[in-house]
């Protein structure tokens, strides 16, 4: 099967979600590829990720020279960044399906919901790429420290955005191989949904005391498509 | 404790989740009075409610007479009547708390997420309300065919939101008496994030033809707040 896994670029791969998301995907085999803003510092993250790595040896790269080696682009930035690193990236991109885990948290008032006038960040991407990428949107309430100790069970669902099923699809399986399960969550703008509910896990984490909320989809069994 | 139980109004309370919410109440004891635009009609759901009632008889009464005789008021009607229902019930509102659970689903597309303007319903219904009624919204995630079968347990949390803790504190009692764990979950701008994820689960009941999917935050145990 490793041959028919997609090469992941990980843009901003060297942050807190994408460490984790990067190192669950080299220990699931894939082959992973760190963007950064700098080359040097994605290539001293990617020596990190080599230990977890069980196919290809991860690479690192500056975000365009990684989004034009990836085969599924994986944008995971602050959203104070997202608009410039899609500027950055734009062109490698065309013709590609983009993972956009942005959530529009606005400091200092995290925990205060702050959508943006597109109506979510994911549909922002969306415009801001143009027709030439696919964006479909995942991974917004997964607690990215737990992602990152890889042999720990989440107990939570990846919701997943998109307007086309078999984009959806693609992320959902990335989700797999990182041990949560993916649901499909309805078409782009529906992101609002859990882009919200981030800044609404951030206040619970605090109300409650609590070490990564996240949350889980209930009233039904293992996924399994109708 | 059953004299400082308050007195639920449930406005729209012959509807599909408020006839749910309603015997759940009733059933814990609480003084219910169910609102209908038609005072008959809520005087026969009244009735019918009354086999599910460990305390006071259940009454029915127009919607602004019931805001009236109500200590807490919770309104459970479609988003397309929220506007006109509120407007009646601004005068009788005045100084009481109201539990919005309005999800701006807007048909046919009810599996698309569709923010109001103002960026949710329950800021919507603050805002037409004024400042003389203090709102928090909750209850958007219950599937309300289960709630009505008053036995059965709901593996799901309902997420309460509204600007002051002692307000949501009194919505999370209400939700507790149904059943459910009710947590803080930030300001009534936050509700956006339970709106939305009404659109989701819609969507999900469909592609996955599950019966009433619904949500659970995870990642803690008990509720206790900090």
């Amino acid at each position: 099967m490793t041959d028919t896994k997609p090469t992941i670029a990980v843009i901003g791969g060297t942050g807190d979600l994408g460490t984790g998301l990067a190192r669950r995907w080299a220990k699931a085999g894939y082959a992973v590829i760190l963007g950064s803003r700098a080359a040097e510092k994605a290539a001293t993250a990617a020596a990190d990720l080599a230990s977890y790595a069980t196919g290809p040896a991860p690479r690192g790269m500056a975000n365009a020279d990684a989004a034009m080696a990836g085969d599924v682009i994986v944008l995971t930035v602050p959203f104070a960044s997202q608009v410039g690193t899609l500027d950055d990236i734009k062109a490698a991109v065309a013709g590609k399906l983009v993972v956009d885990t942005t959530v529009p948290l606005v400091p200092p008032r995290v925990a205060r919901v702050q959508l943006p006038p597109e109506g979510c960040a994911a549909v922002a991407a969306q415009q801001r790429l143009g027709e030439g990428a696919r964006v479909v949107s995942a991974f917004h309430n997964v607690a990215a420290h737990k992602l990152q100790v890889v042999d720990m069970a989440l107990e939570c669902d990846v919701l997943v955005f998109g307007d086309k099923a078999e984009d959806r699809e693609v992320a959902i399986k990335l989700a797999e191989a990182c041990g949560v399960r993916g649901l499909h969550a309805g078409p782009l703008v529906n992101s609002a949904a859990a882009e919200a509910l981030t800044s609404v896990i951030i206040g619970i984490n605090r109300t409650y005391k609590v070490d990564g909320a996240s949350i889980r989809i209930t009233g039904f069994g293992p996924a399994k498509q109708a």
